[in-house]
């Protein structure tokens, strides 16, 4: 069992990197070897087997064949811009999102070999004028250049795997939180930092009202649900390899409460609450009523409450010291 | 009013062009140019103001720079190559079908004009897993390459028109029907072909069974449809560009008999009923309850009869002589 992460440098990746040394195999088989390709050279982890560490730019064709081999069994395409990165250049989202994903694809597709691919797409591909609650055959119709970059992915992993020439499935990610580490340029990064700068004894800025409610999952999950991904067998998915991850829906006001309840009223007073319309006008564009029927029925799950969103990244990635 | 039809060549760019000339204005304004593009040199047809007629590989984006200019007001983008061939060669239909869509959003976006761009996509974007009836917010869920680029198609037009680049606007035809000319490698060919040939007094294939059930448009109405398209206000989409174009579900058995009606019953005698499984595959895949709610409002409309479908057939399409 030979993986290759792509976007391994960034933080779920890296946290499915560790998954997988603890694991020490993947769908029975003993991993081989794991492979972490990013833009930027990523973090080695320490492992019982070969771990390599490249640097990849999915925006070029060149460099993703130098990283795909085909001894490759598992790919996981998590690299990408973030929303309001990809929102500011158009240019650069379509690069790295669009073609990005294809020339992935395409590579998988000349070694003959299949491989699982595990894309990652996103809550942002839901907006518009669909109803709530949102279930597994609602339209895609996203509100950002990111939504519609990952929707395109969605279509092009379907497609390549009933061709045959990739076994992909497809997670569109509930928002992540409590992500680790610095605030990033995603519109949604603020959904995170309100917690963890506040856990952390920094202030953080809350740009939407405490009523805005939004679709959550603990890095912790996402990490098992990506796991089981690659596990669940091609012939499961039926007609559609792309699903919505299970995640939880939470106010802000709600997130708070947890937060306060793990550590006490402090923290919430860390945070400020100025309005940010730019940010407010991507985010509000999102959704946060899912019935993620088909992931459940496959053996995903969510978060069952906030709390353990705080617990997990106190226990996971809260800086000692 | 400078008008450009990319797949001016095909049958239903040559009839929108026969239209858009005998209308003399589009939008109010009076038409001062329309040209045809096509991979081949389109036929040109006869008009009292200029008509010029290009060749254009939308795959190739030098030459889609040649034929779009900023003087371009309305781009009606209905060149693609056809479901059985995308399925056949799945790099020209990427190439053409998706990359070629893209080149053209691209080269609209380059000119910053904001022209109107009228897009033609495909019944062919539903299937699998969705449930009966399709509605305006069901999730695409193609089940051939030819239909999941179209789908992506619809995705970079409703984007590029939330960016302000382009003015678009995506409809899904029903399949046409009764179609003039020669069998084409689209699986639904035989859909006219069972029609046309007989009308013609020449024999013709059924690969499919009586009680086929699909979704269908005439020509002549599938054109109205179009002209409608580019006069719609882009602010009357809403948050999606993209609908379904209305049609009529209709069985084979229904068809031959709305011929019997108009021409008697001898036409019936010349068809014939070998299965081909390549060609059920394609078509059992594909979708005939549909609810066009949204098209319906904007003022498209379907025939009311499959009586129509071949009147129109003989008025406007079959050879004299």
């Amino acid at each position: 069992m030979n993986i290759l992460i792509i976007g391994g440098g960034g933080f779920i990746g890296q946290k499915l990197a560790r998954s997988l040394v603890a694991r020490g195999q993947l769908r029975g088989q003993k991993i081989e070897s794991l492979t972490l390709a990013d833009i930027h050279m990523p973090a080695s982890i320490p492992a019982n087997f070969d771990i390599k560490t490249v640097t990849c730019d999915i925006a070029d064709p060149q460099s993703v064949a130098d990283t795909i081999g085909s001894e490759v069994d598992v790919i996981y395409l998590l690299a990408a811009i973030v929303s309001a990165h990809a929102e500011d250049d158009f240019f650069a989202g379509m690069s790295i999102n669009m073609m990005g994903t294809l020339n992935v694809l395409e590579r998988a597709r000349s070694l003959n070999t299949c491989p699982t691919v595990v894309f990652t797409s996103s809550i942002a591909v839901f907006g518009g004028e669909v109803p709530d609650p949102i279930l597994d055959h609602t339209a895609l119709m996203p509100q950002s250049s990111y939504g519609t970059q990952k929707a395109i992915g969605e279509l092009l992993v379907n497609d390549y795997s009933r061709k045959g020439f990739i076994d992909g499935r497809g997670f569109r990610l509930p928002t992540i939180s409590v992500r680790p580490g610095a605030p990033n340029r995603a519109a949604s990064s603020f959904m995170s930092s309100i917690l963890r700068e506040p856990l952390n004894g920094q202030p953080a800025n809350c740009p939407v009202s405490k009523d805005f409610a939004h679709y959550y999952l603990s890095p912790r999950k996402c990490v098992e649900n990506l796991i089981l991904g690659a596990e669940i067998p091609g012939q499961d998915f039926g007609s559609s390899r792309c699903m919505m991850m299970p995640g939880r829906k939470t106010t802000i006001r709600e997130m708070i409460d947890a937060m306060t309840s793990v550590v006490g009223p402090e923290a919430e007073e860390l945070i400020t609450w100025n309005a940010q319309p730019d940010v407010q006008k991507i985010v509000g564009g999102w959704r946060s009523d899912f019935e993620p029927t088909k992931a459940l029925k496959l053996g995903m799950s969510a978060d069952t409450s906030f709390v353990e969103n705080i617990r997990y990244y106190i226990e996971d990635d809260q800086p000692t010291g």
